[in-house]
Order: C-alpha cells, then sequence, then structure tokens
C-alpha cells in the first residue's frame, strides 16, 4: 500500500499502452485553429484563465510555507515533502482519473461527454476526443483547483502522520473525493440542478459555490478534520485533563510570506473562475475578495487584541485566509459592502471554530485548517444565501428578497459536510488499516525528517556550518 | 487612539447600514455586459490591468521580506505584523475613503461626478453609481498603489514604534495623505494642470508621473522621513558623537527574496499603469523598468567594490529599488538608453541620501526607505523633464529641446516634499500625543515580539526544537 | 579584469553617446498604435507575452533560493549575491550585445534587418530601428531567457567560486555564447534550417527546441559543467581515494521555496513561448509542463523510497526540474501521455547524470546543475524527435512515423554540447588566467561571506540577536 501510487501509476501507464496510444485520435480542435476562428475572445480568455491558474499553483507554495512555519524545525522535511508533492501527485491522479469522475457527461468541452448527474465517464488521461485546446484549457485551471483542495488538509495532520500515508490519500482525493463532489456542484450534477429534483424551489435553482468555498475548501477541511481526528493529536498536544497545550512552529517569517503568497493566488482563484475575461465582472470579483480577506484579518488581529491585549500575527493570517474562504463562493454575487460583512463574520467562525475543534472535538489541527477551510467553506455557502443581490447570473440572496437559494446552499452545506467527513473517515480509516496512518511515537519525538526522510531541514545552522569532513 | 481602527470601522459600517444599503443602487454596469458591447478591447484591458495589479499586491511580501531580513530577529514578528496589515488596513480605507478623495470628480469612471481640483467628493465605499465594473477596476489597482504607499514608511520605522500606532498611521495615510496629493496629479488635480494657472507653461502642460515615483514612492518616502524622525533613533544607532553604528539585521536571504518579489512587482507596477493592453507601449516600459533596475544594482554594487573592496548585497539590492523608483515616472516617456542612465544616476542618488540622512539628518532609517523611495522618488519626478522624448503622450523633457516640462517637475517635486513631509508631521505629531508612538525602552531592548504580539518568530531555533510539554 | 564589467558599461555608453544618442532615430513604431491597427490581435498578445516573461524573470529568484538552501550559511551571501546579479548584468549584456548577436537577421521585428545564419549584427542597446514596441515585446521575453541561462550557471560553482570572477563570466554568456547559438536555433540561423546544408532531411525540417531545452537548459548546464571542472571541487568533496562526501546545505526549506518558484515561472517560459495567446495550443503546452513536472518529481521520489526507504525531498525537487527541463523543448509538440512519459525517463535521466557528473567526471556540481539543465536539455532536445506527433508546427517524430526530425535533433544535441563545453572552457579558462577563478582556501574554509561581501547572512541568530552596540 506504501507502493499504491508507483502501482497506480504503472496500471495508468499499462492502459495507456494497450489503449490509447493505438488510437492516437485527437480532439476536435488539438491546435485552436478553429476554436479561435469560432471565437476570436477565446485568446484572451485562454490567457486570463491560464494565467489565473498559474497563481492558483503558486499558492502551493503558500500553503507550504504557513505550514512549516507553524510546526517544528524537526518536522519541517516531512512537511515540505508533503506540501511539494500532494499537488504534483494529485494533479497526476487528475489528469489520470478525477477530471473525467468530474466533468465527464457535462459537455462542457469536446471528450466529455459520457456520465450520469452522479458522476462522470470519459475525459481519462486527456486521450482521444478530449485532446483539445479547450479541454485542456478546462483541465489545467480544474487541476489546480483540485491540487488546492489536496494540500488544505496537510496542515492539519502535520508532525505525526507518516509521508508515505499521506501521499497515498493525496492520491485519493485528487481521484475521488474531490471529483465526485465537484461533479455534482460544477460538472452539472444534481446539486447544480437541486430544482429538478425539488421542484418547489423555483425554476433553475441549485447549489451556486463560484470558485469552490464548498467544492475546495469544506471538502478540504472536512476531509482535514477527519484524518486529523484519525490519526490522533500530537504527543504534548492536550493535558491529561484534556485542555490543550500551545505548541510553536519554528518560524514566523515563513507563516507571513506564505499568507501573502496564499492571498496573492488568491486573486487567481476566484476572478479566474469566470474562465473569461469578456465577463468584466472580473473586476468586482478581484474587489470583493480583497475586502473580505483584508476585512477578515482585520477583525481578527483588532478582536485578539481586545481579548489578549496583543496582536497575533498568526490569527491575523488565519483571518484573512478565513475572509478569503468565506468569500470565495460569493465572490461574483455580492456587492462591496456584503464582502467586508463577509469578512467580518468569517474572523469569528474561525475563532469560533478554533475553539469549537481544539475545546469540544478535542482534535489537534496544527495550522487551523479545519476552523479555516471546513467552517469557512460552509459561510461561504450561505453567504451566497443571504448576500447575493442579484445582478450576476440570477442568483438572489436573503438581501434580494428570495429564499430558495439559502435552501440550495444548506443542502449544499449538509451535502458537502457529510461527504467529506465520511470519505475523509474511509480513505483514512483505509489507510490506517493497510500502511499505517501514523509515525512511531520515537519517530514523532525525535522529529519526522531523519526517519521518513533520511536528513533534516537546517543541518547547521546558521553561520557554525562546517566544512563537515576535512579533506 | 489604539481603538481608532476599529471605532473607524464600526462608524464605517454604520454609515453604509444607514444610508447606503437600503439604497442598495447600482451603477450603470454592475456586470460590465454593456461595457462590453460598447468595447471589446475592455476584456483584454481589464484582464491586463487585473493581473498587473495581483503582481503589485505581492510586493507586499517583498517589503515584509526586506524589512524583517534588516531588523533582528527579536523584533521580526512586529515587522511582519506592520507589513502583513498596513495594506490591509489601508486597503479598506481607501474604500471607504480614499478612492473617493483621490478620483471623485475624475469622472474618469462612474460614480466619480463630485470633486473640485483639491479633493474629490464621491465613490465612497464603492456603493451606489460607483457598483460598476470599470469602477471596481480602477478601484482595484489604485487600491494597490495606495497599499504600496502606506508600506514604505515601515521599514524607516522598525524595530522601536509601537505596532499599534503603526496601524493608526497606515489608515490615515491611505484614507488622507496619499488619496489627497494623487487626486493632484492622477485624479485631474491642479497639478496635474498647471498650464491652467501658470499659463506661461504653454497648453496641456502639468505634472506628470506616469506609473508613481511621486505619488506613491516620494509621498512614502518622507512620510518616511518625517516618522523616523519624530520616532527618534534606535537605542545604540547613534553614538555619543552623532556617528552611526551598524545594526546588522538577521537574514539576508530575506533580503534578496524580497528584493526579487519587489522587482518581479513593478512589472506590474508601471507597465500595468497603461490600465490598457491595447496601449501597446507596455512593452518599452518593461524594457525601461528592467534596464533602470539592473543598471541601479550594478552600478550601486561596483561603486560599493570601488570604495570598499566588498561586494555588498544589501547595496545592489537598494541600488535596484532606487532605479526602479527612478524609472517610475518616467518609465514610458523615455528611450531603453535613458532608462539605463537613469538607474545608473538613481544609485548616486541613493548612496548620496543614505548619506545625508543618515550622518547629516541623523535620521535612522533601518532599510534606508527615504533614500530608496524618498529621493529617488523626486529623481524620478525630474528625470522626466530631462529624457522624455515625446514619443509617448507628448511629453518632452530636455532632449526633447523642451523646458516647461522640467519646470512642472520641479514645481511637482517641491509640493511633494512640502505635503508628505508636513502631513507625515502632523499625522505622527497626532499620534505621539494620543496613542503614543515608540515602545517602551525595556520593550526595544527586549525585542518588541513578546510584548506586543505575544511570542516570537523564531520560538525554537533549527533542530534542538523539543515537544514543548510531556504529555 | 575584475573591473571588466564596469568597464565594459563605460564603453557601451560612450558608443551611445557618439554614435546613437545623436541620431534619437526612432523605429517605425515606438508607440505602438500602428501595430495595433495593423493587427488588433497584438494586445493580448503583447499581455500574454510579457506576463509569461514577468514569471520567467522571477525564475531568478527561485534559483536564488535553491542555490542558497543547498549551499552552506557561511556562504549565503555570496550565493544571493551571484544570483541576484547575474541576470541583471546578464540582462545589460543582452541589451548591449546579446539581443543583436541572436536576432540581427532574422527580421522577425524592426531593426533586425542585419545578420548572417551564424550571427546577427543588428539591435544593439534598442536603439535606431530597433525602439519598436515589437522588437521592444520580443527583447524583454527574450533577455529573460538569457538570464535564466546565466543563473543555471552559478548552482554548479558554488561555495568557491569568486563572486567577481562569477559576475564578469555572467556578461560574457550573456553577451556572447548564450546568443550566438540562440542565433542559430531561434534566430533563422542554420540549425533551424539543416535542410538547406542537409537536403536529404527533407523540406523544411530543422533542429526544433520549443521553449529552450537546448537553447537555455542545456547552454546553461554546460557551461556550468565547463565551470564546475575548470573551478574544482569544494575542499572536503571528494575523499582521497576519489568517493564522494555528502555536504549538506543549509535550509531545506529554501530550497522547496525556490523550487516552487521555478515551477511557478516554468508555466511563464513554456506557455509563453509561442509570443501569442492567439495560438490557443498555450493550454496544451501548459497541461504537458505540469504533468512533466509532476511524473519527474513522482518518479524521483518514489525510485528514491524504493532505493534508499526514504523520501528525498532534494531529489523530489531536482525530479521536477529534470521533467520541466525535459518537457521545454517539446511541450507544444507533445500529447499529454508523451509529456508524463518524458517526466518520467527525465527523473531517471537525472539519476543517472547526477551519478555519472560526481563519480564517473569526478566534478563537485553543488545544486546538481549539469543533470538537471544539462542532460535533460539533451533529453528534451531528444524528445522531440520521438514523441512529437505532427499536431502543431508539422513537427513529427518518430510516434508519427517520421526520422528525419530526430537526425535534426541529434545533430542539434552535439552542436549544443561541443559549443555550451567549449565556449565554456574557454570563458571560464580566460577568466581563471586574468582576475582568478576560485577564492582562495583561507576564504573558502571560513566561507566566502566576510572576504567578499564584508558580512555574513544571518549574523546574529534567531532569537539571540543583540542590540549590537550599548549607547
Amino acid at each position: 500500500m506504501g507502493k499504491m501510487i508507483p502501482r497506480a501509476f504503472v496500471l495508468a501507464m499499462l492502459i495507456i499502452a494497450l489503449t490509447v496510444v493505438p488510437a492516437l485520435a485527437d480532439g476536435p480542435d488539438p491546435t485552436g485553429a478553429e476554436t479561435l476562428k469560432a471565437d476570436p475572445n477565446k485568446a484572451v480568455n485562454f490567457a486570463w484563465t491560464l494565467m489565473a491558474a498559474f497563481l492558483v499553483f503558486f499558492m502551493q507554495a503558500g500553503f507550504a510555507m504557513v505550514e512549516t512555519g507553524l510546526s517544528r524545525a524537526k518536522n519541517a522535511v516531512a512537511v515540505l515533502t508533503k506540501n511539494f508533492m500532494d499537488g504534483l501527485i494529485g494533479g497526476l491522479a487528475f489528469w489520470a482519473f478525477g477530471f473525467a469522475f468530474m466533468f465527464g457527461g457535462s459537455a462542457i468541452a469536446a471528450g466529455l461527454s459520457e456520465g450520469n448527474p452522479l458522476i462522470g465517464l470519459s475525459g481519462f488521461f486527456l486521450t482521444g476526443q478530449s485532446y483539445d485546446v479547450t479541454t485542456a484549457m478546462l483541465w489545467f485551471f480544474q487541476m489546480v483547483f483540485a491540487a488546492t483542495a489536496a494540500t488544505i488538509v496537510s496542515g492539519a495532520m502535520a508532525e505525526r502522520t507518516k509521508t508515505t500515508a499521506y501521499l497515498a490519500y493525496s492520491f485519493l482525493i485528487s481521484a475521488l473525493i474531490y471529483p465526485i463532489y465537484g461533479k455534482w456542484v460544477w460538472g452539472g450534477g444534481w446539486l447544480a440542478n437541486l430544482f429538478q429534483y425539488l421542484p418547489f424551489l423555483g425554476e433553475g435553482i441549485g447549489a451556486r459555490d463560484f470558485a469552490g468555498s464548498g467544492v475546495v475548501h469544506a471538502v478540504g477541511g472536512f476531509v482535514a478534520l477527519a484524518g486529523a481526528w484519525m490519526v490522533g493529536p500530537r504527543i504534548g498536544k492536550f493535558k491529561k485533563d484534556g485542555t490543550p497545550n500551545v505548541i510553536p512552529g519554528h518560524n514566523m517569517t515563513l507563516v507571513a510570506l506564505g499568507t501573502f503568497i496564499l492571498f496573492f493566488g488568491w486573486f487567481g482563484f476566484n476572478p479566474g473562475s469566470t474562465l473569461a475575461a469578456t465577463d468584466l465582472r472580473i473586476s468586482v470579483i478581484a474587489v470583493n475578495t480583497f475586502l473580505a480577506g483584508a476585512a477578515g484579518a482585520t477583525a481578527a488581529i483588532y478582536y485578539g487584541l481586545y481579548r489578549n491585549g496583543k496582536l497575533d500575527l498568526g490569527l491575523a493570517a488565519n483571518g484573512s485566509l478565513a475572509g478569503l474562504v468565506g468569500i470565495t463562493a460569493p465572490c461574483a454575487y455580492v456587492p462591496a459592502w456584503a464582502a467586508v460583512v463577509i469578512g467580518i463574520i468569517a474572523a469569528f467562525v474561525l475563532i469560533g471554530a478554533l475553539y469549537f475543534v481544539e475545546r469540544v472535538l478535542k482534535v489537534d489541527d496544527v495550522v487551523g485548517a479545519v476552523a479555516v477551510h471546513g467552517f469557512n467553506g460552509l459561510w461561504g455557502l450561505l453567504a451566497v444565501g443571504i448576500f447575493a443581490d442579484g445582478t450576476y447570473g440570477g442568483v438572489k440572496g436573503l438581501i434580494a428578497g428570495e429564499w430558495a437559494q439559502l435552501v440550495a446552499q444548506l443542502i449544499n452545506m449538509a451535502t458537502v459536510t457529510v461527504w467529506a467527513l465520511g470519505t475523509g473517515l474511509l480513505v483514512f480509516g483505509f489507510i490506517k488499516r493497510t500502511i499505517g496512518l501514523r509515525a512511531s511515537r520515537e519517530e514523532e519525538i525525535s522529529g519526522l525528517d531523519i526517519p521518513e526522510h533520511g536528513y533534516e531541514a537546517y543541518p547547521a545552522d546558521g553561520k557554525l556550518a562546517p566544512a563537515p569532513i576535512a579533506e
């Protein structure tokens, strides 16, 4: 099972060798000449979407820096390895399987014809009919989103999870957990078309999640909760009476740097989700994204000052991320003032959820991923149902006088929570019983870096670094 | 007064609640469909401007890394907190007040009709008529510029300023100091139209500052001078005879990383200032930006080698930034060879100004912000009057045989210096007398991190990090 | 000779002063108005190419972080100085000389009329006819590529090379070595048109290197081999019996961060090389780039796990870079499945080449640059001849049933190896005999930072940092 990924790879290569390569069939337009002729706007829309996707890719570095900074130096190589590899392995899984499960049957690009409201069934390996420029563009953008969902989990499970186990997980979330739920919301699945099953909602009403508060963040956040719960708390995290200890990380500079990178990348995440620069709403989305992140950070840091008399950088960083997660679903649907309100509330959702996870559930989440991504992912979904003002896409929340969208959002919130927690427990339970989920007590105490990776992150600190071995 | 920002926020929310939300009026085109129909080029121009703005946003990370690296580790959390929060608080201030003061009356987008040559008076909170895609695009680009001006000040005042005081300042510069001067140059104010008041200059002549050597950098730099002077030098910076000590920072890797990020972001700052990709001059601007930064770094590092026999990385970094600041105003108006000359001269302006600030004024500027941004901001304004070759926007300097532009630039240089120094002294004087500007002697000696923020940046260095508390 | 660069600069300025400035002739379209009118698509194509180039510029930060992390802390300032300056000095060299040698005679933009199949002879200093928006756009994109080639060499020669010597080299590679070979492949030179000299290849066949596996990476990699060989191994690298010691660097977090930045920048490098967003193949290129990098990292880390039982982060990072180098030449010509195969093979080329360089050649390459960039650069060229499927640009490899492209690629592989090694030996031999290439034994043992740069990177580690001098 530790060899699951290499084996899955060999299997994938065999599938290709036996079925796909011989055909060498191309999609309708692998060079894009026809596509451009049919719609000259594709040039600017491809450029916009790809650039946005590159920014989202870079968020991987942000997650890596935040988690590394909040972990102890003795586990830094393990943290970095997980964060470096999970998006790459997740991307390969999404290439082989995930994309097809998520967008097959949506027919929104070539090669995506087969599927049903529960799961897609074509587009595997981007071969055959899906060797097309539009399909490739869509895949790339969606892949970096899948990779984001995958990497959210890492931080919650840091400092005690076996790296091999974690990498096996990252294959499975990107191949199965993320795309199947994604299909329901973004791939033309049942949640997107709730009105077909619940006609009282009114024609066209379905779950709306513009850039993925639910699809990306709530999925990542609640799978993280399942993982952190199953792997158990770090040694020393909880006292015998169940109250938590603070375990400081090793580098707040990395936390700040990582948060800046994440905030930067979010400008690809949200505005890029139009998949089109011809949709000029991108400017409003960018404004809302900034305002919610800024309001979240400001509310969090001043609340901390009010409560503890200190300006807590870590809380401010998580506050900004909370605001960003909260605005991700509603970013296209709400006015600027609502973005500020959403960001402020996100800070309090964060603070409440941090308390709930640590004090009530007694789960050890090293970076606060469950509170930031899970609970604020739900808040983002809810906010659509409240603050959507009807100016975009016809989506109307309470402030526009409609209640049906809010109902659809509540159904989606329940669905994503159950799905992510349930499949998360299944996957981590499966890994726990096969290759094992947790490092040994000795490894955890000494740090995972030497036993799992063979070296430490800072072999000879600072200026003391000697020439290691004389001539 | 330490609660000024939260109170300003509550006030802002109240204003919204009472006046804006009930109206729920939209601008002429909140979705952009009409705007695109009227001008299909808006798609590529929005994409260009927003992407450029994202790069400028990322410069916040660059400023944070440079200042953190040049400060001592005991103040790292304070430095990071200031740099993380100032742009976000500044952005909120610019949303509530600054943007309206800067662009009201310019009529360059919807909702910006009210104002006069001294100050704008509409566009507050981006509500009502300013809920429009073009206004939102303009706001976003201008907001990241305001945030840049705000964060420049941080480095000059590092290692002894109370963080709460600094954050109050960052609200005020972005709400008032930056936008009012900005109105004069970029919002159709009196400096932009000097010829109306000084007809001898000739029709159409006014101050020209393409991407903000003056609006952003000189404002930030001279407010920084006011702040660093008012807060006083760090303990140990000057000997009893007034000669300075060198106080090394703690991490040159961060300085290099931050400078790379700033240089990268400058490619959004300067070329993005066209607000349009249909203005193909963007390529010339990018070329000039690179050349000036490269020439500044090269001139500075070889000058240092010539003087001291050492290759000084910090000087090279500041040399590149000096060149970049120097080219910011003239970047669109000059040929490539002039960009190289401007960059080389910027390096010597830097070196002279570093000496002047530290040895003559006896002001302790931790990162050299006054020399880099203030004095080279002035140099950039001057360079327009010398090197503008008349190929773009009709702007002609001495090499094109005209003197009037140079006069306009000199008037602008005097104006920005007086404005930024004067308002800087007012604001920091106000803060000093209310919440206080400087940390206590004990806090400064121990480092600001524990007393102001509650923890240190590197709690357990390197590999030694223990499990903090036994089970 | 340590003053070569300042002298070259003064010379360049004199040339300008005497010949260019007086003329002040402009190119056909310095503002771009005519260019846009002739082809409105130029707006999106300029925006795309410039944004991509900005990402490539940012790769400099990635190289700096990777090399710094893999070096010892005592040499960090030297490493950072080299990496900060080489791209800037290289860019100035490319402005003065390199661009003209590379694209003169290609006639692909204004001012590039003079040249022959061996070398270009117009476009110096971007003056006269080359003061044109299209030429400026082309220059900027090509300049960041030249800077990438220059900086590849740094890592191989780290920790014992005199910084002044290295900076002299960076001028020469960007002025001469890189552009002359670049002319042959990308400037309409003899390798691009091999069929004219070897008619049996068939009409139109020539060396194809879409984004520079050869032009950038193999050139950088084999110049690096020449340099690392001439400067000799670090003290302590090899035992008396010739077997190598492992010399750990000082910060794996920097290695991971740098690799993320490089991967991010590669999305400018490869898709940007279309120079046009109207070429919708950019989406396929982005997909291939990701897949090859991901497959390279995955294959490398699991091979390491299989061999040593450890998940080696450094090997994963180099594996991703190997895959990225390998896909750089074929990225536009191959289907997705081939990108995965190319990436996997790249990991094994990396592992073999690391062994070959260290164990067989006994060359000390601190970061593995020769294996990553040199040998995988060759692999990328070869892969075009194998996997090009004929869907793009008419380039057909073995899988499309053609052999001629493979022959052209083999000729190119031999050419680039001989050229880069040969000129690398010449240049470093010249520097060695003039200003000297290697730091003294004492400097190397103490670290280069104090003797060459005057200070260390981490003057007072972590929280211990004291106030340096009492009042």
